[in-house]
């Protein structure tokens, strides 16, 4: 904290502009250092400067112009980090950013370690942990429930819920000391009809949160489909049918194997990746189908929906070949294409056939938005209610759990009447774990640098 | 110029931050319109403001919150544009930037074309058009030549040098209107001694800018060096130790074939792109020795310059396998590897041999500075001033050629005593080509179009 800051705020990589966060104490010592222009310790925070970055030169050379610049003034506390800081808008040239970041190092900057702007804002108290936890999910975020969801726990929306739970388990131990000074007395019993409801309340909510992470983690990380069945069954027609309707947010993920392709598609707003794997060839020499087997099992195990391409006009009941499947029955769906011909070949026969469900024609497109809604229900299975926290964070998940203990140790001990300083010792233990989520008890370093570590250098 | 433009002034991809720059008459109105916050309109220019983005919803879906960001003011004409202009500084996710720009397009801006920021300042006479293609260069320079040759541009060196040659022009032509009015009383012989003098200072100025093309060519585009030898003469061994101690600003160019290895050196500032062939198998059967010799011939003909690596070991004078390079004598230079070995060798012969020049030892990272030095002098011959400007464009480059040719045309006019209406035309079309280069005459639409179609969007 002593040391000032520098680092590449925006995305490596060539663009028109490039922007160089400095903080620190001495940001606009150092500042002023290679700047040429106003002097900048002399101008208002929040106000932007048109000017050169200077790199000075020993002796009798002359100094060497970087770049031509425009900085933002943030004076301490009113910016991000809490500290004065100081961005240096330049022209987007890897080199060039990279030469301005030097002459900030010579001036008396050092490089900023991965997330250590945000680290600082959560020391100064410009943020809690759980907000600074949102910063990196918002950066990382891309549909809109992911958006959503970090942007409601950076604005508080999480935090204000855990602040309910500290206020209540504080409420708690109050009454339970007044219940000790008052034990002599024996009103023990009266008051305790008032905690069971107070501990319900957070077990309740906290319950409520523990259970979002389901939902949670689907919309942080998305949600793997496995598209399986035999060759010509349709499956890379159903992939496109799917596709087709959201090209413009779909993209190939770099780095897919060749026989393996998978693609992304956004249904209402959560992040479906689609995995379309060779279709397994029930014909060919055993090698080749157990390999084909066991490249679509690996994917079966990994997804978290299963889709499984029947064609109804290949149907062959007697067929083997996905027995395997019956170890992930609770996660596959049977989806039946080639409905529109089948039908037509059967009415020609004058047999009038049900569809079932869901039934598709990929081909044609039919069936594709019933089988998109069924692909989100069974993802998300209720509604997203963005309004309410979804808990996205696996140590905000772990942090609960640990609550979740403490309030139902809680729970027993009033139910055996267990002593007002017994019950104590667990109120404590939920308020260090509700602590230990925002940051207000002392976090151990190792989970600080754990957190900050997976930010990217610059935020 | 009338619509207002939106478009990601920061690279693309992940960052902490992400920056979109708005432009145009309605900017603060549509910033206005998304930002909840302060009312921008109302701020002061080059002042900073924390708020967030609002998607409004039609009906009575709650307006959606897409990112707490910071704005940036830029009151017309106190912008690069010109125009007023609004910088929105949000979380650097591709997904929520795609947002914030869905937004200012909702609320009346349009996607911005490739360079159509910079082509507004243009227009607006922020920059001429020298200088406008000199914020291309910049945010494309990779060496410290190449940035310093475009800053030099953009801070109006090169236009300064034009301006001298316009004036000199003007001045040129205004004493010929002198000579015209006094036709009738025979001075004109006597005014001419000035007017030579004049025309031989533009002359040579245009000459000298002329000549820095070859250099300014060399240092925006770089130099190929061909590296071209027998197997085991040493070739990636000298490679390696070329690149040896400037490992940090080295790197494989994506893109090269497996058996072409092209990576890049910085010497003095400007960059080098060594290429190192695959060595020429003379023992082999003809198909693949002529595949190498064609693989060779290929790379030695696009080199600027190139390093024949000889292997003092096994030299070999009857070896033919290298005629073909005669063609290119004029840029090879014959390098005379694993001289200390060869040394020892003939010394522990009682042998004293001299080394010729250059000698080296790749291995031993012998004579390897004075080789880098030798390429240096190779493709810049002289020192680079910096402070002189360098021609870097070839657009620049034709304009001059042309300028070249009027004033060769006035000189010769000059000695044949040609009349004054007669030179004047040839000024005329001097200054005309000088106006196409800062964009003082109209520019061809055309001719905007492939110059700004060039830059990335967003600048």
């Amino acid at each position: 904290m002593e040391d000032t800051i520098v680092a590449l705020a925006t995305a490596p990589g060539v663009g028109a502009i490039g922007l160089i966060r400095v903080s620190g104490r001495d940001s606009f010592d150092i500042a002023d250092k290679i700047f040429k222009g106003k002097k900048l310790k002399e101008q208002a925070s929040h106000t932007v400067h048109f000017g050169r970055i200077v790199a000075k030169k020993d002796g009798n050379t002359a100094n060497e112009i970087i770049d031509e610049v425009v900085v933002t003034l943030f004076k301490n506390p009113k910016s991000y980090t809490g500290e004065d800081t100081v961005e240096i808008s330049g022209h987007g040239s890897p080199y060039i950013l990279q030469r301005i970041m030097e002459t900030c190092v010579a001036a008396g900057a050092r490089l900023a370690l991965p997330g250590e702007f945000t680290q600082r804002a959560f020391l100064n108290g410009k943020l809690d942990l759980a907000q600074a936890e949102a910063v990196a999910d918002i950066i990382a975020a891309n549909s809109k429930a992911a958006q959503q969801t970090a942007l409601n726990q950076l604005r508080g929306g999480f935090s204000a819920d855990l602040k309910f739970l500290r206020d209540e388990l504080i409420n708690f131990a109050a009454l339970i000391e007044l219940e000790l000074d008052f034990s002599d007395e024996d009103v023990e019993f009266a008051d305790r009809s008032q905690l069971r409801e107070l501990v319900n309340r957070t077990y309740k909510k906290t319950k409520e949160l523990i259970e979002s992470f389901k939902l949670g983690n689907v919309i942080k990380n998305g949600v793997s489909v496995a598209i399986i069945g035999k060759p010509n069954a349709g499956k890379s027609t159903l992939l496109n049918a799917l596709l087709n309707e959201e090209r413009a947010i779909v993209s190939d993920i770099a780095g897919t194997t060749r026989d393996t392709i998978e693609e992304t598609l956004n249904i209402n707003g959560v992040l479906f990746r689609l995995i379309d794997t060779a279709g397994i060839r029930e014909h060919s020499t055993d090698y080749i189908e157990n390999l084909g087997i066991e490249r679509s099992k690996k994917n079966a195990e990994k997804a978290d929906i299963i889709l499984h391409i029947v064609d109804l006009l290949n149907d062959d009941d007697g067929d083997h070949t996905f027995n395997w499947l019956q170890e992930f029955e609770y996660k596959t769906t049977r989806v039946y294409n080639k409905f529109l011909t089948w039908q037509k070949l059967m009415s020609d026969q004058g047999i009038l056939v049900t569809p079932a469900f869901p039934s598709i024609d990929a081909k044609e497109g039919f069936g594709i938005d019933i089988l998109k809604n069924l692909i989100y229900e069974k993802a998300i299975g209720e509604n997203i209610h963005t309004e309410s926290t979804i808990v996205t964070n696996a140590r905000h998940h772990e942090a609960l759990q640990k609550i979740m203990e403490s309030l139902l140790a809680i729970k027993s001990g009033m139910g055996r009447n267990l002593s007002g300083d017994l019950l104590t010792i667990d109120i404590r233990r939920a308020l260090h774990y509700l602590g230990e989520i925002t940051g207000q008890v002392e976090v151990d370093r190792d989970i600080l640098g754990t957190i900050f570590g997976k930010f990217c250098i610059g935020k």
